[in-house]
């Protein structure tokens, strides 16, 4: 294997930095994003310049129009990079709570308190507003940052990074805090996922394919982020203008994320009645409907949905539907289908509601609402890294505290084991 | 490589217990927990006659001492792990509480509600005695348990797990829920380091090479436990009649273990008085040092310490001392050397007892007092599955409440995504 000399350089450059970033004040932290927002639209052009390259080559390459969609940086989309770094600084800083701190009876005085991670590698794609994301959050929480982005943004990316890391440098940041990796090599990828000397935890964001790669090659502790095939069960008991209100959003208002819905279930004693009214108004949202053989019958002209299509996440204006006979049939899809993610209930049985909450295992479980609300903003953590899938650490959206661990602070007056 | 039918069968097996095993209430856990231990005693001699056969087999393949002593049960042991279970009863049950709840803007309803880790692998090596403590805890916090124990101890172990499993069983819990690998292959172990879809996480508990090993291979997260390189640092404003006593026990007091102190620091102002003191008192205690030069110098007769002596985890009566000019050096020599176990400043001075505790990166610092209290429950945790040296998900002491998780749980009443 090819070693890379860049990645041991900056790993090494970020567990220094890492060293003084944890004493950090929040003082200093807070004026370096101030800093680098403020810089992010002094040096725009730049940062459009370099980007306009990236466009153009991904554009030969034939890249779709979605993915050059998000590749794509605009005056207007750097401004919103700089407010996201702003509300970063009103945030509360997380480090030095102390979480927990007890007497024990010999006179020594445990506590926990909140300290960095140390170094966060991140693992992404083409979206040049991660890296902007991703050090803010990091150097709010005491954390270097070590980014490898994907090669279509390679030149944005560089040029958005040495614009912060410059400015946060200025303001008192240690060098070596936010780093970009060069080389989008995909055998420094791998080298990176095995860097445990340097690096802490790596959070993979992108597409199922990144994610299972990280997850299968790294040594490095990984947080799984991401795969969301969530389902609505609707309920016989349930509101039927609030499940179509509730299917309809969850649906239709941003399909291409990962808590959208993927599958109706719905329960054979409403489903006559609700199914076609439902699926009237998704057909005119331009959605493609897959149902079982019932729901066919009760939706005439869609197409028969496979075993695939259940276990799909498509993120796009597809969903597949099924009839279930009882609410144990609807909690037994999910868990053979579902991928932990968010999964909803729509009911006003009290029971049901009560069996599903328990029942479900996954990083969110609603009730009478849609599964679009999981999301660190959403669920007021003013924040968020990504969603984590596992259950390790972090569970659900990932705000400040979730970049953080914990220290045992112990006072004594000379205690010994006996 | 082969593949091993009974692995996944037990997989799939625990797998589907822990689905039932979320949602048993504490009290048919604990009267489950309650037959465990009594069966034990009940059943011991069935225990020790397997105990017997492994022990026997040891001698002949000529297991040191220590192992051997590792393996052997006794009557005595038997009862010890028996309390050991009686202990995890009286602990409050950590599932179903809500760490968290808010109201969002919109009126939904968001709530942390801590939930199981679903399926817990164990590797481990020739201490049986991991198999009750592991399955204990693991029941009291709704975890099914797949443990898997070194081949040295397989026949104390199966033995062992058919008195508890058939307890638990009868109290009614799951089958599946605590279940133990015939198979010793080390290619069985490779094969369940990649079980992620039936495992949720992989605790190693043994000795350095076996938990590389895991760190190396495993695709279902683990957490890294033990290695501890712990130092003590002896300030020039020490009190040094405290700093000998702590000295002596963390060196002394069960050298085995991973919070026992391996290398000690001396600030040169008081190297001349102190170490010649402690080291009477080390060396009467039949501990070998190995020091700096100017240790040396001031100790006559000791060994001088190499590089690899500072970067070793001796876990003997073995100490490695080094006389250092500053604070500052001491604190390097520890960012250095320090694996981020245990480290402790024995001083009363307040800046450096400060500074200390926010700059040594470690799972506990400690200001005058022993190491050896990196602990379960010297930290007043109850219990103690392992003590975690990573920085993901729980760091120093795991108890109940790091075998757990979260669940966001939201009651709503219509709420769509705007």
């Amino acid at each position: 294997m090819t070693s890379f000399p860049e990645l041991l350089l900056k790993g090494k450059k970020a567990k220094d930095a890492a060293y003084f970033l944890g004493n950090l004040s929040s003082q200093v932290k807070d004026k370096a994003l101030e800093a680098m927002a403020f810089e992010l639209e002094a040096k725009q052009e730049a940062i459009l310049a370099a980007n306009a390259l990236d466009v153009e080559a991904a554009r030969q390459k034939g890249l779709s129009k979605a993915l050059l969609d998000r590749l794509l940086l605009t005056p207007k989309r750097i401004e919103e990079m700089a407010e996201g770094l702003m509300a970063v600084v009103c945030l509360p800083d997380p480090i030095g709570e102390m979480t927990h701190q007890c007497r024990r009876p010999n006179g020594l005085d445990v506590g926990r308190i909140r300290v960095p991670l140390g170094v966060v590698g991140i693992i992404y794609e083409a979206r040049p507003n991660v890296t902007v994301d991703a050090a803010g959050l990091c150097l709010k929480t005491g954390n270097a940052v070590l980014l490898r982005g994907g090669s279509e943004a390679i030149r944005s990316n560089l040029a958005i990074t040495q614009v912060i890391a410059s400015a946060a440098e200025e303001a008192g940041v240690p060098a070596g805090a936010i780093q970009t990796l060069e080389t989008t090599d995909r055998e420094a990828a791998q080298q990176m996922m095995r860097m445990n000397e340097f690096l802490d935890v790596l959070i993979p964001r992108g597409g199922a394919g990144l994610i299972q790669s990280v997850l299968k090659n790294s040594t490095v502790p990984v947080i799984e982020t991401g795969v969301g095939n969530c389902h609505i069960y609707v309920d016989y008991c349930a509101d039927l203008q609030m499940a179509e209100n509730i299917v309809i959003n969850a649906k239709t208002q941003r399909p291409g994320v990962c808590n959208a819905m993927e599958t109706l279930l719905v329960h054979k004693n409403v489903a006559g009645k609700f199914l076609p009214q439902v699926a009237r108004r998704l057909l005119q949202l331009d959605v493609e409907l897959r149902g079982c053989p019932r729901s066919v019958a009760l939706i005439p002209g869609i197409q028969e949905a496979t075993d695939e299509d259940y276990a799909t996440e498509f993120l796009d204006l597809i969903l597949a539907v099924k009839v279930v006979d009882t609410f144990e049939e609807a909690l037994e899809h999910i868990r053979f289908y579902g991928t932990g993610h968010s999964e909803a209930i729509i009911t006003n049985d009290y029971q049901r509601a009560r069996n599903f909450t328990r029942r479900v295992d996954a990083a969110a479980v609603y009730v009478n609402a849609s599964t679009r609300f999981t999301d660190g903003f959403q669920f007021g953590l003013g924040a968020e890294i990504g969603i984590s899938t596992q259950k390790l650490h972090a569970r659900g959206p990932m705000g400040l505290n979730e970049l953080t661990t914990v220290k045992h602070v112990c006072y004594g007056s000379g205690q010994v084991r006996e």
